[in-house]
């Protein structure tokens, strides 16, 4: 018995998104989504009810501003005080894993979502997906971080980083793809 | 007799954005944006209807998710399974051609509008629109393309990248401004 | 008698941004915000009048397109003609001032705030706010600015850029960080 896509998708395996059963899902996340975008603030809160529903775990005191984007949710962990800035986007095909106390701040774009590069078989929809995994009191300026990245403790990413490899706990990240800033250097 | 400023516009000449005509466009496209980014995603379907209306041409088999950004509408033209993920913007000025089967991820920007650089002119709303064209079963990860650009088909950019030159068929670029990956390199 | 922290935010000293009179006044932004981007444009016209009278001072003509994101407002201030594009988002802790004729492309990041480097005191929610201002008749194609930039009279930020230092007047800057173009220079 073959695994479902929804099945390869979860087990680091090429899977096909043009699935219907990957496809509910997506429109499910689009529903909840809707939501959180144009509820008023006050009936929001801290999340639309129909997210804080979708998402893998998160943590009572979150705070999501709108806008926000996901693909699926089902593949979202937010721990506690985690707090997610305006414009911020999770292509959650694989897991997205953000510890307690970490910020994002607004448009920060977290992408699991891989195509394959082989056109042929990208045209057909087939894509893998990479877990990434975001410590505990990080602080993301900006910019994006790409699948199979780990960034670890209180780890600092600047304001348009694009983030190609993983990121120690405590340093410090800067450009296009980020590298360490040097030591007691300005940008 | 001289051309209206829309034909200027069209003909890849110096034109005035400050015109009644461009205008109203403009606002034509806002009501359109704005039906698109508040529908439920249910009634919305693939795109919303306004929206559709709006393109000089679209395939059925379009998927645009919202939020959605576009200046004209009346200058894109999409292919058939093109599909432009959340926060995609089109400054439209000039034309935008995307061919079959391209997918642009999230917040990806065209920008066919150039204002003067001359800052008399500038503030007199003097710019120019260049064409921006992208082939068939491209994948755009993210960043921004400029005005004047043609991306071949297959061709794969980056996420963060800002795209200036023209990129060839089957390449892969990557970074700000956007270069060719070296053969099997490690961004 | 000691500051509050609206007070040490608004001196440039570090302040605590959990404090309930600053969490106040996020909301109301979060309200204002809301209103200007789910209005029918034609209702909204050029901003919405809950973002217009959050403003510190805003000119008649400007232009703001939905979606725009904000912080608290209260410490913004648009000169005449000011024109900001579609998802614009400042960070406003510290004072924006953008002055008369200037124009913000799709996008563009303005971040006031920084958080503390420290993690124990980054995650008891200490931060500081610097100024950012744009002078006339400046052309923003895109990109991030960070606190404590001042932008001069008629100078060009390329799309992708981030903004890390002051920009002369007249000067074009490009990339991440953003440097200055070289005299007829091509990207």
């Amino acid at each position: 018995m073959s695994a479902s896509e929804r099945g390869k998708m979860a087990a680091g395996d090429w899977y096909c998104c043009l699935d219907p059963e990957l496809e509910r899902l997506r429109q499910r996340a689009r529903d909840a989504v809707h939501q959180h975008n144009t509820m008023a603030p006050d009936a929001r809160g801290s999340m639309a009810p129909a997210l804080r529903a979708l998402f893998a775990s998160v943590a009572d005191d979150v705070l999501i501003e709108a806008p926000f984007h996901c693909s699926y949710g089902i593949n979202i962990s937010l721990g506690p005080r985690v707090y997610l800035n305006a414009g911020c986007t999770m292509l959650d095909s694989g897991r997205i894993l953000i510890g307690e106390g970490s910020m994002l701040g607004p448009g920060v774009q977290i992408y699991c979502a891989e195509h394959h590069k082989d056109v042929p078989l990208r045209s057909r929809g087939i894509e893998i997906a990479r877990t990434v995994e975001i410590g505990k009191d990080v602080w993301i300026g900006g910019g994006a971080i790409l699948g199979g990245v780990t960034i670890g403790d209180g780890a600092i990413v600047g304001a348009g980083s694009v983030v190609t490899r993983d990121v120690a706990a405590g340093a410090t990240v800067v450009g296009n793809p980020a590298r360490p800033l040097p030591q007691s250097g300005k940008l």
